[in-house]
């Protein structure tokens, strides 16, 4: 009987390549190089059929060269060992402007003539090549979506190897081969990528194989492992837990057929390490192995004219990009293109109907072994729907409007535990260490553990070897994880503080780019969304101060096209269910769920609130006091947990004082809802809003966020001249829950006032009461000096129903700390 | 002759501490630790002098007790070498939650007394200094600009590294003794710190002593680098240059005696060791030395109790926070932390007045020599303003506008050349590797070279061991050494792409949210501005896509206090100038510029920028039609530099083809000016608002950035009915730079259309011209399909003047890619 393992994990005897191998070997690399090359280059006699003319010259000359052979070698170098070993491998570029590289080894596979229709295996495709490189209506310089192979554009640097890592989760016979380059190094979240070997499961996770380009260069600067003593490199390899193999060769001229050796040699090795380690951890084995990794030492630009002009150029920066930087302005500049070009004899590499020929193509794998056309590049390709527990089973029952107080996202936690349950492969939960301090844990604890692979203690709890929920203090990597997790076709999501996920806002702009243009290429298939939970938000960071206030990151995502982004602000712990039962079953979107997770009142049961939740919006006609038939006086919008506890607060108040005042409540789940559906899928058209909002009463919206958002949103409606929002404006310390709001005015009692001040009729005639909201906030925050807490008006406020009265009595304090505030 | 490296680092015989020495340092740690809980826990009887009662304590705990005993504990040792070296030293605490540490130290320092008046060294002084602490009125929770001593908040997790190193720049001095928390560690910005090594110079620099404080735990789980085997973590320190000292102490009830001893040899050690470096250098060495650094291996809340309510405490996750989460609800929990904070036995360490005794305070440094009171961390004290040279001497010669063209980065370059050498020692730029691209370089290494200290080979260009320009690829770091130069009171700017400055979003906001708070702390003297020039902007990222197009951070930056941010869009060269001198100057803000570095043409000669950029706005008479004593018929708005390059080619075809239409071309620099006077200080009234767009006409805006920024500022206007925006709209591609607007439908045909079909009267009459408009779109689109560029028309286009007729002549090609735009 076949041993599973060996079979996907098999080993091989090391030795020299022979004569063959090594020429074809040799071959694909000089031929992806010259098709690199030539997309930089050429628009015409792509295969130097007849001599290089100004005109076959590109005018406008973009791209990188610098990586690209390197990026070639090692692909070449991969292509053996997959199709020896049958070893299923996915190929990721850190250094992405090599895309010319990829698009190459991609074309060379076949696997681009098979997508991309017209352009063929023949001269003429090799001309189509060519000349959509980088150019109008053609594809873009880097590793993009477009590119087969590919899920890491790599034009923002530094997340090649989180991603890299999210590939593996859950994929225990995948190889990941991992080009890191040293510029890319130098980055915080490459930095800290490489501890990702700690939260690694031999048994059930795929392999990562970090190859360190040391190319010795970033743009214009050498970089600093490579110029760091070899010993102090290998220490810090050793010390991130690899066990570092360094290639080195390619200088001074050194014959490329001896640095094939080397390299093939030492790949052979690690891929027999690997093997090796895979086989332990089936019979058990629970240590942490010390990974393989490569460190390939080679000349920036190698084989690129060692001098142009009179200056260095291969290995120097000057090769970074365009070594050549124009191939069209002097005869003499034109020779040196074709010469480099001739260096890599295409005439014994392309037959003469344009097909690379088979000494290029016999090493490399077929279907989908080949990197380019591995299913786990285009995820949505493998993507199972996830299996989800019926989430009305988890609702909170609330029989009355605010008669129960609940905690959002434990109440989600309980759902999640259970969607763990139900998806034991293909789903995990992401957090910097705070999935226990957002509330989520320990519910999702249930099924499953935090993946842990270092040293473990008895004190320790809830981590182990595989396990579903994934916590290391850096933002960064929970998101490059979670975005290499769906983009090869799996489920997730992350939870983060509010304030902190700006840390991921470039990063989440590369995602919703990704997204973005990947629905317009056929042949990528959906992928699951990438989901975030905000909590520990900007009102209820208790025991932090200012640095943990900022509710900007839903003004940084609605800047992203509308049809990639989502931002949802449930109300309530029924709200957020259902939210998030829509968000992980969504496809193609980054959805941004914003919760509480402090003890609230609970506005909607499960009916209402999925009701509410469909709407996207609604009017909560109970907390209301509209008379059938007629306009309100004044609307009340909110959006957010705790901008709605202070609407409804000040509804009750308004109810109370000015009990003829119609007043009508609108809370807000889906944001985009607020945009003219010209601008956003989601939006209402006009006539809608106006049905909700009116057209010509003012309107109090408080607001979770920045106001500003609000009015961005609406600025074209009817109402916009009356509408009014309060949310937070920058004030903010480490001080109890009302006293923030009050700092930033969106308290009950101010927007009593700002009711009062824009309500005709009532400025004049409600001066006592405007008077006394203002002694209100006024006592109230003395209190707060005095007691060091809110006072018991507001914190045993709760709503009372239509009686017309708020209720004051202490049923439960809502100010508790929860002591993981943290 | 005293030798000044001596004397600045002095060495001293490492010898046991001798009983009265470790009993006044051990003294000082329960002191501080004491001072630490109380303010976590007590309302009143803050020095015991009664038995505790429920009253005592405060109703909402709110703190972090967890990293507080390390950090004491690293201060007070700190405290002896100091006083003995006279050692000139800032304490940075990475773990700024550790807020209740560094008050407590502050306060024993004297500092705090000397700054707030109100919490002098008595009883009641302590009960205020308790009381205070996360208490509404009172102060947060961090180490945030209220406390005396740092630079560093801490509150968002990383950047303790990187600002100890922007501390050092410059400061040959200086020690910046640095600790870093093991959950931080697990950040990328702080994994990547330890790399500034690099780029520190052992004679000019000061030095930075990373101090990894290894207690185990993060919020809920164990940290990494405290789970790895201790040779691992020995060789990635080594590996990242670093000599590491390991002192381990505090496990299973060990004396802390015996850590003190340990502690105090370690520290005098690693001292001599620095000294030894400082020595070699000031005699010529230039090898890289590697420096030493402590690891300091200690319980998780050392000396809480081990536990309560049976689980145990010390030396796990929880005691992160609040141990003893809950101390007023059972008569159990009050007695146990009564015995806690017993245990530091406060009647030894307060005399009756309440005062620290002798026995705590005789070790510690006196004066500018406490770390709470150096002046380094209040960096204001120390700024000296910068020379700079006259800025118009730098000037492009602009004779007619659009004559010239120019490369405006190009040009500051020049100038910031000068500036550094008029300011040798206290003036650096940063750049992630991008100083090149982004064309301040080559100018600017006129007079300086890169900082550099690995390895240099012959090939290597403008590299030196010390230099003013700062570049690694890792827009955190540069980030953090600007944000630690700045703090400590030096200047600096950082350049950037444009869209990757996200990456830095999160930093932005801490450093926003800093100055904003410093602003109302009497005792903070202003530091300088902290610059951004953002360039190889979204309009002109030629060689890359999609991934390197994002205008977004403005919109990000206008969400942070309007005292605190500015934005600068300058269009041309002597508009640049002008807007830097002016950011240089200024203190207490965050500038943010936006500058092209392609060439394009110049606008205003100098006398004209500089009253430009003085209003921050203004008419372009000599750009528009307009009829003296006569309303415009339309306005035609423009921010940033492409965008007035299309709104001139719009104003030239309308003159030519509609030469009666009265058009107004107003351009803005100053960003904040469209907003309204009461939101921003820079911004107009209404009036003055009015006077320059109209409250009535059509106004056309073509927006560098999201164009929905400028309806965010301006909805309150007037005119913003009539007011419609063109910008990036989030489409992009490798293509050429006017298939870039075109995508964005901010392409001069386009804003003709634009006119067209908002001046009353000319949608119907002109229906020929707006047709042409629209075959000029097709037209130029095809081209760039055929030919891979612009077409000439575009490209050769130059403004003619007064002539009212556009030149289309083959001046100077500006879509050049220059083969830096990298
Ligand atoms: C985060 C980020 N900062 C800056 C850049 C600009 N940039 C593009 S390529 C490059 C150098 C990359 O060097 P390396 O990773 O060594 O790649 P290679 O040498 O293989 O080209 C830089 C700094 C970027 N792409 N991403
Ligand atoms: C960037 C960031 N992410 C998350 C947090 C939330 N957080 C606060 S404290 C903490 C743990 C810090 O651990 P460590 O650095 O070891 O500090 P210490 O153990 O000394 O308290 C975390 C994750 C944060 N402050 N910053
Ligand atoms: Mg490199
Ligand atoms: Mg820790």
């Amino acid at each position: 009987v076949a041993d599973p393992v060996q079979q996907a994990w098999p080993r091989r005897q090391v030795r020299p390549l022979g004569a063959d191998t090594l020429a074809s070997v040799d071959a694909w690399w000089r031929a992806a190089n010259y098709l690199s090359i030539g997309q930089i280059y050429l628009l015409d006699n792509p295969l130097l059929e007849r001599p290089l003319e100004r005109d076959d010259i590109k005018p406008r000359l973009l791209g990188h060269w610098g990586t690209t052979p390197g990026l070639n070698f090692i692909y070449a170098h991969l292509n053996r060992v997959i199709r020896e070993r049958e070893q299923s491998t996915i190929y990721i570029a850190g250094p992405g402007h090599g895309g010319p590289g990829m698009v190459a080894n991609a074309y060379l596979d076949g696997t681009y003539s098979e997508i991309y229709s017209g352009i063929d295996q023949s001269t003429d495709g090799v001309r189509k090549l060519f000349r959509q490189f980088s150019f109008p209506g053609g594809i873009p310089s880097h590793a993009a979506p477009e590119t087969p192979g590919s899920i890491n554009e790599g034009g923002e640097l530094g997340y090649s190897l989180s991603h890299a890592y999210g590939a593996a989760f859950d994929n225990p016979e995948l190889l990941v081969a991992t080009v890191i380059g040293d510029g890319e190094a130098e980055t915080g979240p490459l930095a800290t990528a490489w501890h990702s070997n700690k939260f690694l499961d031999p048994l059930h996770d795929g392999v990562v194989l970090p190859i360190l380009h040391l190319n010795g260069y970033k743009i214009a600067n050498p970089t600093v492992l490579a110029r760091i003593p070899e010993d102090e490199l290998l220490e810090l390899m050793r010390g991130y837990g690899h066990t570092p193999h360094v290639v080195s060769g390619g200088f001074d001229g050194e014959d490329p057929a001896l640095v094939h050796e080397r390299m093939a040699q030492t790949l052979d090795m690690v891929l027999n390490e690997i093997a090796e380690i895979k086989r332990k951890a089936a019979e058990g084995d629970t240590t942490r192995p010390a990974w393989p990794m490569i460190i390939l030492r080679t000349p920036k630009g190698w084989t690129c004219p060692a001098e142009i002009d009179g200056l260095p150029v291969e290995n120097t920066w000057r090769a970074h990009q365009v070594p050549l930087a124009n191939a069209r302005d002097t005869e003499a500049h034109t020779r040196i293109l074709e010469d480099w070009m001739r260096k890599y004899r295409p005439e014994e590499l392309f037959d003469e109907t344009g097909a690379p020929v088979e000494l290029v193509t016999r090493l490399a794998p077929d279907g989908e072994l080949r990197m380019s056309a591995t299913p786990h590049a285009n995820g949505g390709l493998l993507r199972r729907e996830l299996a989800l527990p019926d989430f009305r089973d988890y609702a909170v029952a609330v029989e009355e409007p605010g008669a129960v107080s609940g905690e959002a996202t434990r109440t989600l936690g309980g759902w999640l535990a259970d969607v763990i349950r139900d998806n034991p492969d293909n789903f995990r939960i992401f957090g910097p260490d705070e999935t226990a301090s957002n509330r989520l844990a320990p519910a999702v604890y249930e099924y499953s553990d935090k993946q842990w692979n270092a040293e473990v203690l008895p004190v320790d709890e809830h981590l182990a070897r595989a396990g579903r929920i994934m916590e290391v203090l850096s933002e960064h990597q929970c998101q490059g994880w979670l975005e290499g997790y769906l983009l090869t076709g799996r489920h997730g999501l992350m939870n983060s503080y509010e304030a902190f996920i700006h840390i991921v806002d470039s990063m989440f702009n590369q995602h919703a780019k990704w997204l973005k243009v990947s629905r317009d290429i056929p042949w990528r298939r959906p992928v699951s969304s990438l989901n975030y939970l905000l909590s520990s938000h900007v009102w209820r960071q208790d025991h932090n101060g200012f640095s943990h206030q900022d509710p900007g990151f839903i003004d940084h995502v609605v800047n992203k096209k509308a049809d990639v982004v989502r931002v949802y602000l449930p109300p309530d712990a029924n709200t957020l269910l259902s939210t998030y039962d829509h968000c992980l079953r969504s496809v193609d979107y980054v959805n941004v769920v914003v919760a509480g997770k402090q003890p609230s009142p609970q506005w909607l049961d499960m009916d209402a609130a999925i009701a509410h939740c469909t709407r996207g919006l609604g009017i909560w006609e109970w907390a209301g006091t509209e008379v059938a038939g007629e306009q309100p006086d004044v609307v009340l919008g909110c959006a957010g947990d705790v901008p709605t506890l202070e609407v409804l607060a000040a509804a009750s108040i308004l109810r109370r004082e000015l009990p003829g005042l119609k007043v009508r409540v609108v809370n807000v789940v889906d944001l985009m809802r607020l945009q003219d559906v010209r601008e956003h899928p989601h939006g209402l058209s006009d006539r809608e809003f106006d049905t909700i909002f009116t057209s010509d009463r003012p309107i109090v919206f408080a607001y979770h966020g920045y106001p500003w958002l609000i009015h961005r949103l609406t600025y074209r409606r009817a109402a916009h001249a009356n509408l009014h929002v309060r949310g937070y404006k920058e004030e903010g310390t480490t001080t109890t829950p009302f006293d923030m709001v009050m700092l930033n005015d969106l308290d009950r009692y101010h927007l009593v006032i700002d009711v009062i001040d824009r309500v005709p009729g009532l400025a004049s005639s409600q001066a006592g009461l405007r008077q006394r909201m203002q002694d209100a906030r006024l006592h109230a925050r003395q209190y707060t000096r005095e007691h060091g807490e809110d006072l018991p008006e507001v914190t045993d406020w709760s709503w009372a129903g239509s009686q017309g009265h708020s209720q004051e009595s202490a049923t439960e304090r809502t100010d508790d700390t929860g002591s993981d505030n943290v």
